[in-house]
Parts: C-alpha cells; structure tokens; sequence
C-alpha cells in the first residue's frame, strides 16, 4: 500500500492493483478515527473486528470495500436507532432499504453517525451525544442535521457516508465542512427503514469528496422500492454535457446577512462558472423564499411532531430542550392549516415553474454565511433558520440540489454553492459541478487534497435512457430543419463520417433541398458527414413519425465505431436524384453552390 | 323544426339541417322548465330574453348553441354563487375558466343549480332551495351534490350540465336518474372560479344523457390553466377499441346493503359486459374501501372546513344544521392528523396499484341502492355515507369514472354502474361506457328515449397521441417478435395490404426469419400483406431505436389510402436475398413451408 485511498475512484484502483484489501482498509480506517479524536462523530461505532470480519465476505458491486458511515436515523440491523436521542434508542431489526442496498452494493458499514436531534437543525449541535468538531474551523458549527456523516467524510476517515435531507441536512454540513452533498430527487432512494422527519419531504442523501463519488453512489443506491409509499421511479441517468444556462440570485434576491466575505467568495464562484462556458441569468428568488418561509413558519413542523408522536406525548422531557419547542409548535395548526399550507405550496410551486423553462440549473450559495457555535448561545434559532435560507425551499417544490465546495472565502473559512435542478435531473448537475469544485482550489474537505482531476468522460455519448440519431441533411445545425431537433430537446453529441459505404442524393421536391443516404457495398461509397444528437425516446418516436418518404430511418455505421440509428433513404427514392457523394456531405454540397433554398 | 333534439349530436344535427336555431331552442328550453315545474332545480335562471339575447352572437365551436346548466358552486359572471347558502351568496365578477371555455365552445348558459350545501353531501337534498325532484321517482333522493345539474339533464331540459365530483357528487345523482355522469381525471378541467370543497380532490364533472355527449364535451372543456395550481397537463385522447379486462368486486367486496334487486340488476349489467367481449376479473376491493374510509372519517374534512373558514368561523348558523355538523367535525383534526391520513392514503394509493397492471377499468355498483327521501327523517348521514361506498375512494386515488346507466332493476329503480381507470384514461372508458348503457336498454333520464346507436367509429386508427406502424414480418401477430409490440403497449388496429409497389424478399442471417420490403416504381411490385398497430410516441421510438440494420423505419403506401410507418429495409440488404413476393406476405411464405425457423 502506497497512499491510502481517499475518494471511490482511489479505493478502486487500489483494489484493482492489489495494493490495498478491505481488510487493510478496515484497518486504516479504525486508525484515522482514533488519530481524528472526535468522539462526537459516531454515535455506534461497530468493533474494528467485526468489520474486518464482514470484509473478508464482500460481494462484488459498484461499492466493493468501501467504508461508509450511516446517519443515525437510518436503520443498520443490529445496531441500534437513537435519532440522537438516547430515550427513542432501539435496536433494529433489519436493514434500511439504502443500506441493504449498500450491501448489497458491496460496502463495509462502519457506524451510525451523530445527528442535530431527529434531524431537526441546520446547525448540527443539538445532541446528547456532542457535537462533532467542525473539520476547517473548530469554532464554526459543524453543521446539520447530518453533522456526524459530513465530519466523517471531511476529515478522510470514510471516502462516503448517508445523510438525510429535509430542509438543508444533507447540503449545510457538506458546504460547512468543504466536501460534496448530493441531496437527490424525492423518491429516488428508498426512505423504508429511516426515522421521518417530514415524510412528504425527506430524502437520503450522499456525503463524498468529489461530485463523482457522490454521483457514483447515488448510481448504487437509487432504486424505485414498491414497499415505500415516497418512492417513485426516478431514472437515474448519466451525466451529460455541462448545463449551460445557470440562473443566480438576482439583486434582490442576494441574501449574506451583511458578510461581504461570503458574498465576495460567491462572486468568483460565479465568475468561475462564467470562465467554465455558463451563461448566469439572475432570477428573482421571492417565490423561492416565500417557499422557504412555509416550511419554517408553517405547518410542515407538525410532520415532525407525528413522525415521534408517541415519545413527544409521554415523555416530551426526552427530547434536547430547543427541539422540544421547535417540535411543540406543531400544536398551533389544525388540519385545516396543514391543507391551506399545501395550497400556498401548489401556488408558490405553480410560480416558481417558469423559472425552469429557461434554465439548466439554479446555483445559491449553500448558505448566506457559516455560523460560529458561539453565535448560538445569544440565540438558539435564529442563525439555524438563517443556514437554510437557500436549502428550505427546495424539498418543498421538489428539486433536487449538489452542494459543492466552491471557493473558500478571503479568511480560509468555507463558502460552498449549491446547484439546483427539478426532479430528475440530479445527473445534470454532475459535470458543472465536479468542474466548479474544481475550478475554485478548494480542497477535498480538511483531508488537505485537492480533487484528482475529472475522469475523461470520453466522446459525448447519449445517456443511457436517449436515443442517438445521426443527421445528414435538412437537420444538420444551421440548416432549415435544424429547430425540429432542437423543439424536441434534442442535444448535438458530436459530429462523425459515416464508414466508406454510401451514397448521398440530393432529392427533387419543394420546401428546404434534403438529400437522401443510400447505403452500398462495403467500401464502394463515400464517407459522408454527420451529426449525432440524443433525444429521449418519446421525442425520437415524434421525431420518426414525421419524416416523410422517401426517407426513414435505419441504422448507420460511424467511422468513430458506433452504431445510432440515422436518415436512410429508400432506393426508388434516389433514382433520378443527383448523387453529390463527391462533396463528401450536405454541408459542403450546399457550400459548393450547387442547391439554392427552393421558395417554400 | 320536427323533434326537438335531446342529445348533443341530435342538436348539431338539427341547427346544421336548419330546422333549429339556437333562438328556438333556448324557447323550447324554457317551455320545457316550466312544464317540468320543478322550482327546486334551479336557484338563479337567468332571464330567457337575455338568453335568447345571447343565442343570437355565438360563437362557432363544438358546442355552438347547447343550452347548459351550471352547479351553483361555479362562478358565472354577473349571477351569484350561493353553494346552496344564501348567507354565503355574491354575485361572482367573472366566469370560472371553465364556463369561460363553455361560452368559447359556442354553449349557452342558462342558469345556476341546486346542490347539496357546499357540494357536501351525496343525497343533494341539504339545501334552503328546495329539494330537486328525483326523474325516476319522486321518493328517492336525487342524488348530489349536484342534484339539481343531474336532475335538469335527466328531464330532458338541457343536454348538458356541469357539476362538481369530490366524493360522488358527479357520479351518484347521474345513477340515481339514469344519465352519464363523467368524472374526469383530477385536474384535467380547470377548478379556477370554482367554490372549493376539498380543493386536492375536486374536479369539475359532466352530465349528459349520453356517454358520447359528455366525453364530447369534456374535450371541449380540458385543457392545462397555469393560473390553477391544481390543474395538470392531461393529454384528453381519443375513445380507442373498448377495453377488454374489466375488474369486478369479488365476492368479499360486493356491498348492497342486502338489496337483493340492486345485487340482481348489477349481476345483469355484468353479464351485458361479457357479451360485450369484456372479461371478468374479480378484484379485492378492500383496499378501496379503506381509502374511501379514510375520505369520510378522516381529515379531509378538514379541507370543506378551509374552503369556508370566514362563514363558518363568524356565523356557523348560517350552514344547514347537517352540513355544519358535518363540516365542525374538521376541528377534531390537527395538522399532524392531516399528514398521517396523507401517508396513509400514499400507502393505500401503493396498495392498490397492482390491481391495475392487470386491467383496463373496474367496473363496480355507482351506489348500492337507491335511497328513499323518507330515510333521511330516521339518519340524515348513514344512506349518505351508504350512497358514497363505491365513488369515494375514487378521487383521492387519482383515477378517473364514468357512471352509467345500466340495466334498471327489476322494480324499474335506477341501478347505474360506474367504470373506473387511472389518471389520464378517460377516453378508454368511453367505448364500453356506451355499449353498456345501450345493451342494458336503460331510458336516457326520464325522457323515455332510448340512446341513439352509436356513432359508427370507422375502421380502427390510431387516437391522436399515438402512432400507427405497419408491420410485414416476425412483429405480425403469432410470430416470433410480436411479443416486442405488445410488451411496449401496442395495439393491433387493421390488416392492409400494401399498395402494388413493394418487393418482398427473405433476409439471410440467424435468429427468428425476418423479411426484408423494398418499395419499387408505382405498379412495378406487389401488394403485401401488413398489419397496422398503434403505439404511444414513446414506445415507437423505443421500438425503433431498437431495429437492427438492414431494417429501418419509412412510409409506407397501404391500399386503404393510409400511409403509416413501417418497416423498409437497406437495397444494399436484399442483394443476395430470396425475392418472396409473389406469396403476398411473409405469413403466407412461411405457410408455404418454404422457411424454417432456424436455431437462435
């Protein structure tokens, strides 16, 4: 063993090689976390030997040997459940769904992780068990509610660990501690087996060192799950080309709480996107916000309040006093308030819905700016309502967010952002947001490491739920039918020559000239231009019906090796066409001069 | 003018004939009201000059000149919206979007109806404005909420009236007079100007006295309303063939009350649908049921509440005594309540979604029998609550029905049936809908008429979001890759020859024996055999993208003029392929014995 692994990518490579087993991990692992000394992170942690034991039985999966800490509100057979607080403590029978998934994905379960109490704040200090040391400052908090599993990961003791994510627990502690929080789509990870917060609203999340390794992850734990009533089929997807159109706080919409530090940090993040190839539209956030005020002044606590109705009606002394009342105010709504409450909430949904017409992504800052413990002695609630200002609002109109460490501020301290997509799209946010972490030098959370560079995507491929379609004609950018791909949200992939085995017509006929591809014996043709474009499988399907004849579409054989589906032509279609295979392409055919646009 | 018209297409009918105009129907309209002398169906009926004012500057559109009846839970401009509570009375500034889309369709409003206060309850008899008299017979109930729009439709006064459905109230007074009662999909009509009863579960539904009127003026009236935040993108469709797997109550989940003639008439209507082709698959309603539980002894009341928080909060004497007793249960329930009924119906919702995987509707009783007037002096809620077994899961399940009348029982009492889909599917209940009111040889409403034969459909084509293919090799049905089709949802629609244009040939190559069309000059081939199959765009482009060379997807020119996509195949393809044209098709090639299916 060389240098121990930090991130998933490492692991792997060092499994591969034979430099590294699990059991030497395991090893290491144990010793990072006696040589960290903070005995606030894990609330469980399982005997070393135990999990050296586990190691030597591991199935092959995308997680193989990789050590993982578990939220406390997650349930891990055996051990027991305690939301952080010691009276609601029971031991599990079985596995969380995302953690039998974990298994089965080949990972070493380590412990459960401290938590802010039934994941209840941002700040990620209301706990019997400690708070865990912030990993960059000791003096700021460590975040919440998910402060166990972020400190884990930030301080290099496991390359990932789960969290939750309601209001902000699973992107505050991660912009906190400068690692990665990737908090998915609603229903994407099965929630069966977690301690509710708000059930509508909850998800689990995944805290790693690189945007890769938390996409990775969430790749191994996604999974529509039919005994979970919150899940929902969710493709998954793969990351595609960068997104380019990035909407930002507008003026009014910027809020720092008065701290030119973390607004001038969040000025080179975006200036960073700018020199990544985004466009930065500003967005007027007020519908985003007045989301944000609903959960918080709203009736959503009351899903709280039924998530431990039992423990909160026989023995509210239990809880952590600043929870309790948090809890307790569930008390002042009524039925009739929670459904008013989801009418505003379809309202203020319906409002923000244009935004997105126009848009690739939001990117926030994570939060306005970090918060110091101190800060919370004078005030228990107001700086942890202040750390969800741009985090509250976003389970509630079901999106899903990356948080990633951008550029620290002027004075060291962490300064993240936090990418915001609808539903669905979590993949979409993968390669801006690797190439943000990147671009702004922060490190690796407190492991001192920057982040290896981006894996080589290789030539853009189609994700795996598009179809890719190779144009030769009319559809190519720039010519006349161009804006039906484009209608069809169609994106361009690259631009290829067909093998040496056609021929291309141009066809008689009114409207935009079209040529017409034939293919021939093999190596009796010509090697023709082409663009390839992925379009999803209903605006492909729309796509084919509307091509006239004589063209149709077939298969086309690349000279970069691949196989999409492209325009053919039919042979009693090209019989009296002019073959222009010479020029190689419609492009350059029409570029000769030989094809004027026919009046329409 | 011969016979004044009762059905929609008999009103198109006579206004393009130029025996009617929308001024004499709007006389014959009024005379009708005032010979049926029922004061109880309408609470505002606009003046008939004005009416007739209005008959005079229609526009064109599909439902140019039908006079239309209004719940008075709908806003028309300029005439109050009293729900059947004067104290709550106003006159309303402008018209809900759905009358608005009425009055673009060409339709003239005639007044505003009776209700059950509030559209709360299923007898339609709580109202200040009389009891509308049941068509059938005058000691039942009419059925409500929306009595007075099912009772103005079932006499014969207007061909079409608007209610609303939350719990039945579009269903249940349809059965209770033997006309259509069509409840569509939630949000598929916009609710905007519409009095809420629980705002999650309403939608706006439509009396007809036949099936076909009411699905033709659902399509005039569905359309997306950005400024609702309850209304959704429903594509409405086109009535397809009638559905085959209809889902029946077994015998656990059969609820008459011990009526053994409603039983008797329900068992009858069953019978007409397996001779209508439909098979019977008996179905476990329980978790039905306990959704229709939760509906009326759950929070949702909490939304009724809500919806008139001002009035009943500041002068609850105003209500009628059952509806307010009714509607102040909602103060039983907190918020925290009103999230655990909403996870319990995501768990119920889960609960039954298996059921549909293997159906196309159910079909059930629209209530287990008739009530008499005389039994609501003993329980003014129990034959309520009774009427609502079969109709109050439906809403909070999102699903879509359509109630029917079938067969009457043997006592000549009314004994509707309901057919029931998912969100999105009301255009598939149409057909059968139809066919089962006209093979129960049920009257439409009290009018004494029969329903007219439906209209002829035409040879069967794709509907309007789907595409049409036409297959010529191992897709045909029995073949070897026909399964592809139909696991995506394809449908066969007809069998059709080519044009005389084609050649045939059978490709070389392992797996199932495929063949290989080639379109030649006009007259210069053969007519082959095809069968045409519809496909949703999605599954087209699925189906396509996974089409290996030399096949692909054109035009094809069939003999009955269509010309849908289907499959072609690369000349380069069919050099050395066997020419099989003169068989006329790959099935009759295979059936020559020539082709044996070679080992895969």
């Amino acid at each position: 063993m060389t240098e121990f692994p930090l991130t998933l990518a490492a692991y792997r490579e060092a499994y591969a090689s034979g430099s590294l087993t699990p059991k030497d991990a395991v090893r290491e692992v144990y010793r990072r976390i006696a040589a960290h000394g903070d005995p606030a992170i894990f609330i469980t942690l399982r005997p070393e030997a135990e999990v050296a034991a586990d190691a030597e039985t591991l199935p092959a999966g995308p997680l193989h040997g990789i050590p993982v800490a578990v939220k406390d509100n997650i349930d891990v057979a055996g051990l027991p459940t305690t939301c952080a607080c010691p009276d609601y403590a029971a031991v599990a029978a079985s596995d969380a769904e995302v953690v039998a998934r974990l298994r089965r994905a080949g990972a070493l379960v380590i412990g459960k992780t401290n938590l802010d109490q039934f994941a209840t704040g941002l700040v990620g200090v209301r706990s019997p068990y400690g708070v865990p040391r912030n990993t960059l400052d000791p003096a700021l908090v460590p975040g919440g509610s998910s402060s166990g599993s972020a400190v884990a990961v930030a301080a290099g003791l496991v390359p990932l660990a789960l969290g939750t994510d309601t209001a902000g627990s699973g992107r505050v502690p991660a912009g906190l501690n400068a690692i990665v929080g990737l908090k998915p789509t609603l229903g994407a990870i099965s929630t069966r087996g977690v301690v509710p917060a708000c059930r509508t609203l909850d998800c689990v999340s995944v805290f790693a060192l690189t945007v890769e390794d938390a996409f990775d992850a969430f790749t191994a734990l996604a999974g529509f799950d039919a005994a979970d009533p919150f899940s929902r089929p969710v493709p998954v997807g793969q990351p595609g080309p960068s997104v380019l159109r990035v909407g930002v706080p507008d003026a009014a919409s910027r809020r720092f709480a008065g701290d030119a530090l973390s607004e001038a940090a969040f000025d080179l993040g975006l200036a960073d996107l700018e020199a990544l190839g985004a466009t930065l539209i500003p967005v007027d956030l007020a519908p985003f916000f007045a989301t944000a005020a609903l959960l918080y002044d709203g009736p959503w606590v009351a899903e709280r309040w039924e998530a431990i109705r039992p423990l909160i009606t026989a023995r509210p002394e239990a809880l952590h006093p600043v929870t309790r009342a948090i809890t307790e105010r569930a008390a002042a709504f009524s039925a009739a308030d929670a459904f008013a409450g989801r009418y505003r909430l379809a309202e203020l949904r319906r409002a923000t819905e244009p935004v997105w017409a126009g848009l690739d992504a939001l990117c926030v800052p994570t939060f306005p700016r970090p918060q110091p413990l101190a800060a919370l002695a004078a005030d228990p609630i107001g700086p942890n309502a202040e750390l969800g200002t741009y985090t509250n609002f976003v389970n509630l109109l079901d999106l899903c967010a990356l948080s990633v460490p951008a550029r620290p501020r002027a004075d060291g301290l962490p300064a993240g952002v936090t990418l915001i997509a609808p539903a669905g799209r979590d993949a979409a946010l993968v390669p801006l947001g690797g190439a943000l972490h990147r671009a702004g030098g922060a490190t690796m959370g407190a492991t001192g490491a920057c982040p290896p560079p981006a894996p080589d995507p290789g030539p853009p491929r189609a994700a795996s739920d598009e179809i890719e379609l190779a144009v030769v004609g009319a559809h190519l950018s720039g010519l006349p039918l161009n804006g039906e791909l484009t209608a069809l949200g169609a994106r361009c992939l690259r631009a290829v020559e067909t093998t040496p085995d056609y021929r291309l017509f141009a066809l008689p006929g009114a409207g935009p000239r079209r040529p017409g591809l034939v293919r021939v014996a093999a190596g009796a043709g010509t090697s023709i231009a082409t663009e390839v474009w992925a379009l999803a499988p209903e605006a492909f399907g729309r796509f084919v019906a509307a091509i006239p004849a004589p063209l149709g579409i077939g298969t086309l054989r690349l000279a970069d090796g691949t196989t999409p589906k492209g325009f053919l032509c039919e042979p009693e279609g090209v019989r009296e066409a002019e073959d222009v295979s010479h020029h190689g392409g419609w492009r350059a055919y029409l570029a000769a001069g030989r094809a004027a646009v026919q009046p329409a």
